[in-house]
């Protein structure tokens, strides 16, 4: 096994340790974050960071780079507390990649790729079309971390749509289905095939594959 | 495509919701995360929220769960400052999975599953040999998020150990070698399989596969 300790990775070059760093949490989720502002320019951004923060309420995180620079998603969320959340699947890594190009902020990266914004559920907030999970989320909180001056962003979630034969009948969606993909470190995309559904983990119980109950 | 508002999600029977919920932000990443008391009983447990924060320091997170009942792994942070994540591969996810089974908190969940202890670089944390990726974290902050009364973890690492071969020339871990898994949902567990690595992008530019540029 290779080791390498702190010092090292304070010596590596810049993006040898971006790359090395980004690929330590595992696998990453693939969300296009978009955001309309008050003036009615929309942003829609790749994100690595959505997380699941509680099912009671239904709430949902993400991380903010520091808003140093321009933030186009950040001061969006800030005026208008609307933001959806949408699976990238296999089929849009490229257009969801390219939104994290640095395009001036009164230009729409939904014109500068081939995903299209979506308007329903009287949400002011497009969704993507392409997605086949879209979420509507309202803005709740948002924690600095003083670490590294980013900000943990929660939103609750509102509106849920989901494409047709991805829902379990247990509520469970099947993401393998949904062809939604996963990210490695910062530009690497998968896709997931399922292994097992395991039972609920009890002392001394012998866990079995919940897979085949499923309809 | 399905439709779910807010009302509706709220009204939910509960098993339903969680599955459903915890489906929403995508694959999550797969870890283990181990910690010893101070009166040296270890503690392991699989979490599926830990994530990037950020490269330089080199910060990961992660979401604990509200701390009124009895949080092993909380009590063990707080006292120690130390804590190890470990990759979750396809060959250890029923071990993985059963430590989230509710074990009294005198019993180590390694004496209890095949999950094998490893001590080195005169770390005090445990580090799980089974995995392929290691890594050993000191603790720096903790976020507590009042919406739902979890907690963000916030650490920075200090020592990584990668088994060979899943590192490439540029950094990059490539997970898919590590047989690292990601998680859909609370009790499902998928492989991954890579689709591409995207150039970095900019306005106006084509992107390009950096994929055969792999040592």
């Amino acid at each position: 096994m290779q080791y390498i300790n702190r010092e090292h990775i304070d010596k590596l070059e810049k993006l040898y340790r971006v790359n090395l760093i980004n690929s330590l949490s595992g696998y990453k989720s693939a969300n296009l974050i978009a955001t309309k502002s008050k003036d009615e320019i929309t942003n829609v951004a790749i994100f690595s960071s959505v997380i699941h923060l509680g099912s009671n309420p239904p709430l949902l995180g993400f991380i903010l780079r520091p808003t140093s620079v321009v933030r186009n998603t950040y001061d969006n969320l800030m005026s208008t507390k609307q933001f959806t959340i949408n699976h990238v699947n296999k089929h849009i890594i490229k257009e969801a990649h390219q939104t994290s190009a640095k395009y001036d902020g009164n230009i729409s990266e939904f014109e500068k790729t081939h995903l299209t914004e979506e308007y329903k559920a009287d949400f002011f907030a497009p969704f993507v079309k392409e997605a086949n999970i879209q979420i509507g989320c309202k803005l709740v909180n948002n924690y600095f971390i003083e670490e590294n001056q980013c900000r943990m962003i929660v939103g609750e979630v509102e509106h849920l749509f989901i494409e047709d034969d991805i829902q379990q009948e247990d509520g469970w969606l099947n993401l393998e289905k949904a062809e939604t993909v996963t990210i490695n470190g910062v530009d690497a995309y998968a896709e997931a095939k399922l292994l097992d559904r395991l039972s609920y983990a009890k002392p001394n119980k012998k866990l079995t594959s919940i897979l085949n109950e499923e309809k």
